[in-house]
């Protein structure tokens, strides 16, 4: 699958489920395969709304099955990293989180990863539209546990 | 139109456009007439996914004309005051922002309104959906311009 068939299948998701879209969103709807070369196994597909100094929302889009890999959000200088609340709108999600067993999130159903917490996640058989509400994202202070995954 | 009313009718709006809610949640929605006692002229309806110490996430559901009066967050000890992204989901409103002419926001489009900004929002005739991604929300702080209102 290309990145550009992956962004297709993702705006047909969201558009399924409800979520408007401006046409200029849809066209920059951001495919990551986190440099794995395995796109339809490890990444996402994500709409960013509004990422402030203080504030992120963004959706994700996550084919069947696709997994995000383990990574945790560590402090920055005063910052004392990204806090991230997941809220399932459609599929389902089985987030990994540290100190917890699987959770299932399903629509309507959430859940808050404190800052510098190890987590991943990955989609059930239908994929998964997810709502991230979140501080500040920025992308290049992730930390990944596969030293081979690039951002 | 009663409190209990107003809560079925945005939560059979927030079904009708797809927005799936925990039974919880739905018997949770806020309903407020800011104490004017006219609730279909004036009020809100709310859905408060997560409201940490950082981060705040809502479903703002307005009635046909429902009109939201005009308030700031002002600044609170060492915070600036709440920073708020308004994004329409379903129906159209109107929002009346200091220094701004009137922005119309339907559904995919949004807008970031600063910290200590007065505003004052009204839904068009089909009513309203817009979440809000937000700073911390903490209601006692808000400042109303008009003195009868209370929150």
């Amino acid at each position: 699958m290309t990145h550009d068939e992956a962004r297709a299948r993702a705006a047909a998701m969201l558009a399924d489920a409800g979520i408007v879209l401006t046409p200029a969103e849809r066209d920059a709807i951001e495919v990551t395969d986190l440099g794995l070369g395995r796109l339809e196994e490890v990444g996402l597909q994500i709409v960013v709304y509004v990422n402030t100094g203080r504030v992120c929302a963004k959706e994700l889009v996550m084919l069947p099955g696709q997994i995000c890999p383990e990574h945790r959000h560590p402090p920055v200088g005063s910052d004392p990293g990204k806090e991230e609340t997941f809220r399932c709108r459609m599929g389902s999600v089985a987030l990994h989180v540290d100190g917890h067993d699987e959770i299932v999130l399903r629509p309507g159903e959430q859940f808050t990863i404190p800052p510098d917490t190890l987590h991943w996640f990955q989609a059930g058989d239908e994929g998964a539209i997810v709502s991230e509400f979140s501080t500040r994202s920025t992308d290049e202070h992730d930390v990944f546990t596969d030293p081979q995954i690039t951002r």
